[in-house]
């Protein structure tokens, strides 16, 4: 597509985000360890091997079954840091506040970013507050950054993706998009549909010590699953094959995303991952995951495959086959 | 002031920001590294002495002579982890765009992001980029998160001045502030003023290699110098005399404050930084600031005194002496 301006699919996560990152700003800043699209970034620092990433977000509603803005900014970045393989340790936070935003409203979100960093493990260390004037912003926006120490031996990048890699889903896809679709549209459905939003650090540390060797780690956040595969597949220059059946969703989350027209593999999750592992550590590293408080839905979705490099197959509950491309378009703005 | 909703004071920089930051923030996220309250975070790991600091720029005009929110964005978060002494080595991005913002706009900032990295020796190696409905923020909101690392021996921080310190002023004050306010009005002078905005790190090097034991550096940005002394001041217990007549503020930028009723000691600046230095060392520090392009109008303004612990005083170019308190109330909303 071609335009002049800026529209919500270029925040989507999908195929025209991409287009914005791969065309302009990769070309524009132009290095090897920002070119890599990692869910952090991965550098040295005098021989210590560290993981930073950065994220924004601009949730609507703030407050929402199962979390609020507040968790989600915690959750986000240790999320993201993990998936390098990182243990978390520092976050930075800053707020952009609207004008007239009520102080008691801040102080629950600030105590609520407290308490997901305590249940993190990580420590909010610095921070940036503006405010501006009514109108400039919409209620409140919450940046957070952080740092994480990556250990020996550890090399997990979207790039490593092997034929014969199993595709493991550590739980059900699609609960936070569609809670946040639900509150948004005052839909009012007789169910308890929540945020998944979580911390998934800790799962990830008892992966690693089961398997130093996972290939790939990715929490599938906007976009999907969906997404996040097809950016695996392309990145990696593998194919994909995914099992309709095996992938867990909530029967409500399910029923409202057929009644809605929503397809579950595209949106927003915040409390699972992908993890992509060598087929003979696959069942070590699941049995992990399920002990986990976030995880006991876990299962192996798929593996990875050497035919159709660079697309994502998938094999539909009545025996069909069909490709799940990159989500073209924005449907939910203001998802995290 | 007793207030249950933000007011645009609370991101001024001010008495009111001061305390949301002391009354609120700290005491949620309670440690010890954030209560600390430098221009960026002071912490280990394995070993390694970093600094991370965040920064969000929400600076309207988005174009202003002299820079730009890119460039802004940029040397304002390398100038926060020079302030701790620290080689600022990586960045991160976050965007935030209103739908409908201009994709060359986009382009322009980005361009100009990457040329400031470059010129500061940074790189920006992770980002997130969010698009908001219309009206749900005004235009582009950039928040740069980096980090840096602290050679052996630097032990910077706002609670390090002593009594006898002399204090540097690198540049002319209140040049971002007045270039910002003006443009916004829409008030055309017949003049040459623009924002400072520069990048600092490799004035500080310099300062370093000539003198490892500089007790504080400080970029006095929202609230200008009036506010950075007070804080400084405030964590240091110690009284701080400067000399009115010692401060260089351009003729043009003095004329626009006086016309407009603004103290320049109180005007945003980018691009300059205070340094408490041993006396013994502070010609040989004086001489290497002024080396660098952007210290040439460098000079000692004053020194810290045991008197009047925690206030800072001014001797008037008249020759009386009035107290330079913190400044209440926001006299320039979306200044950085």
């Amino acid at each position: 597509m071609k335009t002049d301006n800026i529209l919500l699919d270029h925040g989507s996560g999908g195929k025209i985000s991409h287009s914005l990152i791969t065309d302009i700003m990769l070309p524009i800043f132009n290095n090897p360890i920002l070119s890599q699209l990692n869910d952090g970034a991965i550098f040295d620092i005098e021989g210590k091997r560290l993981a930073f990433s950065t994220d924004t977000y601009v949730v609507d509603p703030i407050f929402f079954p199962g979390g609020n803005i507040g968790t989600l900014s915690i959750n986000g970045t240790v999320n993201d840091i993990a998936m390098c393989g990182a243990t978390p340790l520092f976050l930075s936070a800053g707020l952009i506040i609207e004008e007239g935003f009520s102080l008691a409203d801040l102080k629950t979100i600030l105590q609520e970013m407290s308490i997901a960093a305590e249940k993190a493990g990580v420590k909010v260390v610095t921070g940036d507050t503006k405010v501006v004037p009514k109108g400039a912003a919409d209620k409140i926006f919450i940046n957070t950054s952080g740092i994480g120490i990556i250990p020996k031996n550890i090399d997990i990048a979207s790039h490593r993706a092997l034929p014969g890699d199993k595709i493991i889903l550590s739980g059900s896809i699609a609960d936070h998009g569609i809670t946040i679709l639900t509150q948004r549209e005052g839909m009012t459905f007789d169910s308890s549909v929540a945020s998944d939003t979580a911390p998934l650090n800790h799962m990830v540390k008892n992966m690693l010590s089961v398997c130093k060797n996972i290939h790939v780690l990715r929490d599938p956040t906007r976009g999907g699953i969906g997404t996040a595969l097809n950016e695996i597949a392309i990145k990696s220059e593998i194919g994909i094959k995914i099992y309709e059946e095996k992938i867990p969703v909530k029967n409500e989350v399910a029923a409202i995303c057929e009644l809605l027209g929503f397809d579950p593999v595209y949106i927003a999750n915040e409390g699972n991952l992908l993890a992509f592992v060598p087929p003979d550590h696959a069942e070590k590293v699941l049995d992990v995951i399920r002990e986990n408080r976030f995880g006991r839905e876990a299962c192996i979705i798929g593996e990875v495959v050497e035919d159709n490099p660079r697309k994502v197959f998938m094999q539909t509950r009545i025996g069909g086959t069909r490709i799940v491309d990159m989500l073209t378009g924005e449907q939910l703005p203001r998802i995290c």
